[in-house]
């Protein structure tokens, strides 16, 4: 048995919760949570006890800290955990700062532990197929990577508060996905905001509309198109050309259904958001990270992936605000 | 030069006579019609003469006669322009009388002029591809063939009155197409029909739904469903099942344009009837009646295309009127 | 706590397990299985245990007999767990045998117990909404529903022999979804058969591809076609044609991944076949079950249900074997 | 009677000169081409004399002058035209030089001819269709534009060498659609290009690869991603972003047919290349032009739109040149 602690007991803890439970060789030991209430929820639906942080790591019998708990606690959680020598699942980001994900990436790699960064979308099985037919050759040298990432509606602004900004927040897992389809890292990016939705959004220094080009090296492009409101659902697609064809992955539906009448032949409009989207990929992650555990391979997305979509972040953040294209080497080395 | 008279100056023969002349070696010398006022029309804008039928078929230089006047004068013409020696394009039906037909038939084959009948959809780019992937071997032996067949609305009673009834006026395309695919001719016809639209369908007779099982020797399946009324357009799909794959052709549309909104991703309804659907047929059909003309070769539809489809449009309204499956061999046998 | 005792550890047996697992208020407590290695397994899994069908009927904290044994065997259990007072889930069929299906049925009114016939694409998510927004009036009054039902090969022969034929084991869900969708019953069944993909079925008196033509009183038609080779993966599609437009519902595909080349431009196949296709109607299945169960409410599928399902396919066969449409009122009386 | 005189006899001469044929109330007169055999061909197949500039421009009865030729005659063409009193229809671009495009509207704006600038997408059924219903404001203000636009492969060197460079020969149409969809004047154009496909091209100073973000002043985004080599077809889509919703319009193919089998379902790839995929756009457009000429209205695309595409292609180029986005105003301010 693999026995975990779990850091939060919110939306995403639930996910995980019930994924580990339906794992035959995984289980949930301990919640810890400040809302005491949602700790104890969780605990009693999967067996497992309420504890404060230092009990839990504690336990020699404890073997991995799944972390999904508020993003300013994660570096402090994943610090803690490292020290103790436990394996880490940490959901995205590990922090808004890179300073401070580079001091938490340090003990990590000092102490050894395995850790998976929450970056799902690479377990989501239409962009994994994508992905391995695009390595196994199908398309050939890639080319180009356009990726359509939408939300359906804006947050509340009180979310947007403590977001760390658009590309901090949303864009993130598009340049993960960016990096892990171009096979190569990206040297430039250019970033176009605006504020279109909401002027409040404008007023607290974020944006809700964002266009970006990444190039690399060897002169592959990438697009990001963002917004933070697809009235159609959550808008989740991506192409890539090379130079023998052309992969895409679209939109999931609820059904197949579709109807024609005097006005026009209609589908459903894709899933809503995330948690209906992702839903295969957050199962699946979890069984990564296990598999990754349990076989000693390399995680599925590593600790360094968490750090450089954040790099790229910084770097589209930068170019929205100076209007010109930044060097990714100016934001941050590429860490050892 | 091909010299052609045309009979009829309606609907179908405006199309013709407009394909005639984009064609760079075949002119339209006269036009013949009972509405004299029509005629002058069509003869005026595309430089053709309007005589009567006599005249017309008098003349040497004239080398084809297209038959596109009104159901009941088919019969004939064929004859009339069989006997001065004229290639013949005749729209469908020959004649709604089995026996006539015959005997219309008769003739042309001791004259041996070359004959097309219209149902154009043989030569429709996306039945043609269809049909000649098919026969390439692609999906295999033929197992199952679907028609879909489906009109947007009811037509005049005045017409319904004169149309010979649906399976002889609408479902005969599709029992042409079911003959064509299988590439086996169907020895059964089970025939349901009813009428659900406009009661008045059925006192004059006739129904406005229909569902058709056709069986061949060797266990092929032949399923057509027609409709008088497609809310949503003209409905015009088929498909093949084959021991290694399915084939199918679906609707066209006007546009791709889609949109998506807080309700559904919707597209086209399909192109509204037969006049749009199949307008890249009606110009094919021309011209591939002038190719087989040119190089002697046979007609993409011939004469005996035109009374076999009667033939099981026969067996189709026997069966729904006996309840019972009804052997083609009893409706006429196979035309030596 | 909804108390369970299963009878059948196999393929179907490990889904609705997994399934009552995932569930708050229901609990395998007992499985029953002739193997009874597969049985210790399963019950070692859920934490049941392996007794005898009297020991786990005779004990009265159960309250649900779950039967997904072999075929044979459904029609005992049936009684035997109506006569102990226990709600039933039975896999489809109740039984090959009309007259024992009625035997059977006949306890079950007699004792009240609430029972579900295991029809489960009454409660996937396409067809479930096909259906719904069909009755809620978006298409107006039915026409006509044309149902596709192909599976990706043939079963061994063995599985065959004791199968009940095309008509009973694989044309009986689509019977149910006819009946369903029509909202009216049909009258009259014309079946015809072939057998095409391998004559050892023949000479078990089998065939392997069937259309089918049912005709309602009000003159509603319906299609369905079958066959056992779809070599493209399983082919489960509906089409329900209104006065007011056409509602459609489509197969699933694994990812939403399509490759453009030089050749065409691709997409992923059709599930592979009915556990991949139905996996979320497995689980809505036993989830409707409990709803229905808390709240009194009627299941979804009901005993009556399942046999005239069975009807359809007797009136099928006979139609088949004798070559004429059959009276459904020929092969049993609606029962009251 | 409508008389032109026609410019070029070459490919979209070819095109051209059939538009007018079929059209009720224009008449080819008179054909100019360097090349004389060419000219003498199309002059024979719609009965129009060969002569030389000076004589066509010279005929009284001459309306109008339509501009096929070679691209470094177009400017000069369009000044003895509208000296001549001349309407002009040009195909794109005007000159590749803006300054030549500049002296030369000038004098198209003295003499008040009506002109229309071949950008022919404008009139495409579906990207009109798209135009028309996100103007009557169907998924309400624009946020985004997205265009995808790629050819099916690299034109050779000699073409490549004359042709202004991508930005100006291929991207220049999509600036046209920016423009027009936008519905606002873009005020910085950012442009990344690479060469992937052949060195050679980079040789001559081209690209083959480029993605471009322009911005309005109102903080609508519009992305344009290009390629030589899209060896599936040739790639047209665009998608318009809203306040409720998006618009989309896709690619079209040569048939409906798709065959699904063990492997995958595969439909046509794109139509092949700008003839093909624009018959239709092709003669709309001469239809546009010739009811804008007779009921006097404004030309669907003006003589400016063609200047202001080439304003943003030259930001394009100096943009992709120096690494930075680049201010419109700095190119050329908009003509009064």
């Amino acid at each position: 048995m693999i026995n975990f602690v779990q850091f939060g007991a919110g939306r995403i803890g639930a996910i995980h919760a019930a994924s580990l439970a339906a794992s035959d060789d995984a289980a949930l030991r301990y919640v810890v949570d400040v809302n005491r209430e949602a700790a104890e929820r969780l605990g009693k639906k999967y067996g497992a006890k309420v504890v404060d942080t230092k009990t839990a790591l504690a336990d020699p019998d404890v073997h991995v800290a799944l972390i999904a708990s508020s993003t300013d606690t994660h570096a402090d959680l994943v610090v803690a955990a490292a020290k103790a020598g436990k394996a880490i699942f940490c959901e995205k980001p590990i922090d808004l700062s890179l300073k401070r994900v580079d001091t938490c990436l340090e003990v990590v790699k000092q102490t050894g532990v395995p850790m998976l960064v929450g970056f799902n979308r690479r377990v989501d099985p239409s962009f994994r197929a994508l992905h391995d037919r695009l390595r196994a050759g199908e398309i050939g040298e890639v080319e180009q990577v356009i990726i359509s990432s939408r939300d359906p509606g804006l947050p509340p602004l009180e979310y947007l508060k403590v977001s760390g900004g658009q590309f901090r927040d949303m864009t993130i897992h598009d340049f993960d996905m960016a990096r892990w389809l171009l096979g190569e890292e990206p040297i430039e990016v250019y970033a176009a905001g605006s504020c279109v939705v909401d002027p409040a959004v404008g007023k607290i220094g974020d944006i809700d509309q964002a266009m970006v080009i990444l190039r690399t090296q060897s002169g592959k492009l990438c697009h990001i198109n963002n917004s933070r409101r697809a009235s159609y659902g959550y808008d989740q697609r991506i192409e890539v050309h090379g130079a023998r064809g052309r992969l895409m992955a679209g939109n999931k539906t609820p059904t197949t259904v579709e109807v024609a009448n005097g006005t026009a032949v209609s589908a459903d409009k894709p899933l809503h958001f995330f948690l209906e989207r992702y839903a295969e990929a957050y199962r699946a992650e979890l069984a990564a990270f296990l598999d990754a555990l349990r076989k000693r391979k390399p995680m599925p997305v590593g600790a360094d992936d968490g750090r450089q979509a954040l790099v790229l972040a910084e770097a589209a953040l930068k170019s929205h605000r100076t209007g010109r294209p930044v060097k990714v080497s100016s934001i941050g080395g590429r860490r050892a």
